[in-house]
């Protein structure tokens, strides 16, 4: 089991060289971090995610989280790994100096995440969730509530969370009910229910601060009519102690499928009539501030799906080196001939390989997003900032929604590698896929997904934002054409590039003329396919670094895994990428069976 | 809850016109079996599924088996529900009349299993696996033998199993170490440990008769030694009356992902050096009766992901009906406009749509192949009963697949529909999902179907068989070509008919060369671009059946069925199949990047 994790070296390096990490860290910005002093953090990450946060994953799904009397236990065993994290300081290593920080950057943030992530994603969750809480305040708030609230926050001392949805408000935000009356003194007392809040209550930390999303009495009707609050657990003095507990209380945690470990709060505002909220940034402005914090929610969620799967991954090609069983295809008839590791066998090796490439894809795309978020920061001219943030605002739905589904899919197919063991509890691939789950769910489903990358999307900058994301998937078929080996490849990821193109400006127009539902009917199959040219883009890139590695003459070991980073370029492109082709006629042939269907026609209710 | 059952009458109908079930009554051995008997039973089954079985589901996740020194007992509410199953003879109705069973068709039988096994499939398995240990008795065993157990068996007074894996034998049955010695009196001593084993004990019946594969001592390595041997629970004296306890006793049952009411048991055979088997058939035979065993086996696990998906989808596309949440994409910016029911929206429609072509195209699928094994019997020409059996015997390995995927598929993307709840359970899809997750693992995991579609099947009778089985699929185009409405759609699945043609050709061609390993390495794609053109061609079946019920003027709820049942076929044909016709070409590469791909280069061990 340890080894699941210990397969991510030779990933970050070929990472690094994609993405140019060495540029990245030449900021200023930057100036503690150096190759060396990256890995290190990284070995350091890993070895703690092995010894002591990886045991605590499959006690927290056995035990789950408990319940009782408005408060909720966390399993035992998150005590200990949770105090190891926070005191190594591993929770806010993203997060600005400023803030109470280590100032890392993103794709080193996130190579450490995966450790974590992979490790025990509900535990690794209440350690990091005070950091999205923190940035709103750094956003939004006075300078008071900075000082009261960021740094506790940002050290894990105290918890964040995120109130938005209601048993009749879920997609629908701006159908919630919770109301928020002016006080004299300027605060608001806050009445409500809210559902499937992460982390709502728990006993790892002093506090929780919870950002929550309500409507002043007497303002408009759905989204517009939204101001954002800050409810305190406990309320704190101005001296920074802890005050009175306030009126919001947990009221049962949900019996899930997964993530048993993290806590899922039904929460009540208000039900002595004492719920106590402070307005964050201007009244009716809850939903614009909130759209800030959904793009970093959405690289958390597709970062959970890349973990699970790329954990999922390891653990399975590890099984199927190990497993004995049948053998070599060659010697079949043969039964004295010996048993061989089901690595040998061709479906395994198939499976294996689709899992790899979508694993390895998953990562390239996810690193190259951090590093558009932290080239849209620093860099160098204003259009390439420009063009990083719109590329990575545009993408933003595919990377949560893509991840998040691919991901699911291939903690499945790990559970079809150990074959019968893969159904048992004994092992932890079926607890990945029982957590990944919850990924394609929350934080906006699928559909949600699909509709915001159609509607808002890729119709940014009149299109020239797809227009400039084509052509940077052009940039990488450039590289990979000028060399033989690559160049059938490149011609594939090319007219795949050329086809999404087309399809982008057929949806397009679709979604603006009087057949737009027929549009919506095909938009998550569009945001789909979109994500694997993204895939094949990123699986060539990787091929096109892993040459020119190649041509350096590197140590054996290392000519393998460049080796292994060709053949799966060339999986991918040759069979995954054929299917996505044939969805593209899918998309465009425009079928408007599924509105045409009369509501009675899905069966009788 | 109770809902979801309720829709299948109209599927029925349109299956009992799809596949002429009249015609199939007509022989003297349904003479009991008229249109209006069958849909009685049908009734009655769906009320006692609906009142009696449903209510156990949930509890039988929640308490699962309980293993308590060498005993097992199954979720409390579970002997009720099974005495009513049982005093109903609902547990053999498709067993032969002189077996103790009611003779019903397999339409019938396969409707009616539908019923039970959705509202709980691990109780519904309790009542019938003694039937097939009766079959196998009755096919090999002596006379002795058919008195002794038959009739208790079909009776479910007595449970029955299959006892084939080991821990180091699993999809390779022929290495398994189990012995068998002879005893001077005709009997057998077995010796061995077998794991993974279905209902290998449990408290709802007196006797559990074990068939058990083992080697007599001497005889050769590989499957070709293995012999088959009845190994009571209880040793059954010669008046029928149950004797001695046998030596073989479960060590134990399995925590598994889902079917939690189901005993998967570890089981220990002569411990203590008393292990008495009855040899089955001949000696070294074992392999030859068990494969006679396996279509059965496979159809049966088919039905468990069709039935699953039957019910996850029925149970979404109700939930998406009773849930309001956001507004009409016509009234998107207004907040004003009222909430509609989300199956107004276009994704969660094709969604909808998506689940409702597989479940139905997998339920025509199965009926076809229910048909095809009767008719193997029944049919009136030599000729007819050949070609069915024929046809019947070739997909099995896809019946078996197919089904299990794509239920477990259609099972996850009903948790989608219903979002947030979706994941917890209170609600019974994610149930669904973790139970039906199994059927793609045991009885041949996914990857030994594939193997056995290309190795052993797609050759019968030197291709003559896969020829007409495409020319099946070419009446159903004839059919539908003389259709102006149908017309297109016939041409596409024309077409997807004619590629499968070639690639048929082309995986047979390079699995019988040098590079054969390269088919293997794309046979599972294969059987599954094979499984959807059947379900593009069912689906345009039941469009042309229902396109001739509409010419008949029906009742206008059944119009709304039928328009639904066109609309489905489309919806399949123009989207689903078109990612088909690419995946082919993904197949057709002969890609060879994984087999190419370096043991390392899979990631560091």
């Amino acid at each position: 089991m340890a080894q699941q994790l210990a397969d991510r070296r030779d990933q970050d390096f070929v990472i690094w060289e994609q993405f140019n990490n060495e540029e990245i860290i030449k900021h200023p910005k930057y100036k503690a971090f150096n190759r060396k002093t990256c890995e290190m953090i990284m070995t350091e990450a890993r070895a703690l995610a092995i010894k002591e946060i990886l045991p605590t994953m499959k006690e927290g799904d056995e035990q789950g989280v408990r319940f009782e009397n408005g408060t909720v236990k966390v399993p035992e065993s998150y005590h200990r790994a949770f105090k190891l994290m926070v005191e190594g300081e591993w929770n806010n290593l993203a997060v600005d100096p400023e803030m109470g920080g280590q100032g890392a950057p993103g794709f080193l943030a996130t190579s450490v995440a995966e450790y974590f992530m992979g490790a025990n994603w509900s535990l690794a969750c209440y350690t990091t969730m005070g950091n999205g809480t923190a940035h709103l305040i750094e956003k939004y708030g006075t300078e008071e509530d900075k000082k009261k609230y960021i740094h506790k926050l940002t050290a894990a001392k105290w918890g964040g969370t995120m109130l938005l949805t209601e048993p009749e408000a879920g997609s629908d935000v701006g159908a919630l009910t919770t109301t928020a009356a002016k006080n004299a003194d300027g605060t608001f007392s806050l009445s409500g229910t809210k559902i499937f809040i992460t982390n709502g209550e728990h006993d790892l930390v002093e506090n929780i601060i919870h950002p929550v999303l309500a409507r002043v009495e007497g303002d408009a009707p759905g989204t517009k009519g939204l101001s954002l609050f800050i409810v305190p657990k406990f309320i704190v003095n101005d001296d920074g102690s802890l005050g009175e507990r306030n009126d919001i209380v947990c009221s049962g945690v949900e019996e899930k499928h997964g993530i048993h470990g993290s806590c899922t709060a039904s929460m009540v505002l208000g039900g002595k009539g004492k719920c106590t909220g402070w307005l964050l940034g201007k009244q009716g402005e809850g939903m614009k501030i909130m759209f800030n914090m959904i793009n970093n929610a959405r690289m958390a969620t597709g970062l959970q799906g890349l973990t699970y799967a790329g954990a999922a991954y390891t653990l399975a090609a590890n099984y199927a080196r190990e497993r004995l069983q049948g053998r070599d295809l060659e010697n079949f008839a043969n039964p004295a001939a010996p048993s061989v590791p089901i690595i040998k066998h061709p479906d395994v090796r198939r499976n294996l390989s689709w899992m790899k490439s979508y694993v390895e894809g998953m990562r390239s795309f996810f690193q190259y997003m951090a590093a558009c978020r932290t080239k849209a920061e620093t860099g160098a001219t204003e259009e390439e900032r420009q063009t990083c943030g719109d590329i990575f605002n545009m993408l933003s739905p595919i990377i949560k929604e893509y991840l998040a589904f691919r991901g699911h899919e291939v903690c499945i197919q790990a559970m079809q590698v150990y074959g019968g063991p893969g159904y048992c509890r004994d092992y932890p691939v079926e607890q990945y896929a029982r957590d990944c789950k919850i990924a394609t769910i929350y934080e906006g489903t699928s559909g949600i997904q699909a509709m915001d990358f159609l509607a808002r999307k890729i119709g940014a900058g009149k299109g020239t934002v797809f227009m400039k994301f084509i052509g940077e998937i052009k940039k990488t078929v450039a590289d990979a054409k000028a060399d033989d080996t690559l160049a059938p490849l490149a011609a594939k990821v090319d007219a795949a590039a050329n086809r999404l193109g087309e399809i982008c400006a057929h949806m397009g127009k679709l979604a603006a003329g009087p057949d737009f539902k027929v549009a919506f009917a095909h938009s998550l199959p569009f945001l789909h396919a979109t994500g694997d040219v993204i895939m094949a883009w990123m699986l060539l890139w990787r091929a096109v670094t892993a040459t020119r590695q190649l041509a350096k003459g590197p140590k054996a070991k290392d000519v393998v895994f460049y080796n292994g980073q060709l053949k799966t370029a060339q999986f991918f492109i040759m069979t995954e990428l054929e299917a996505t082709m044939g969805k593209f006629n899918g998309i465009q042939s425009g079928c408007k069976a599924a509105l045409e269907m009369e509501d009675d026609g899905f069966g009788a209710l």
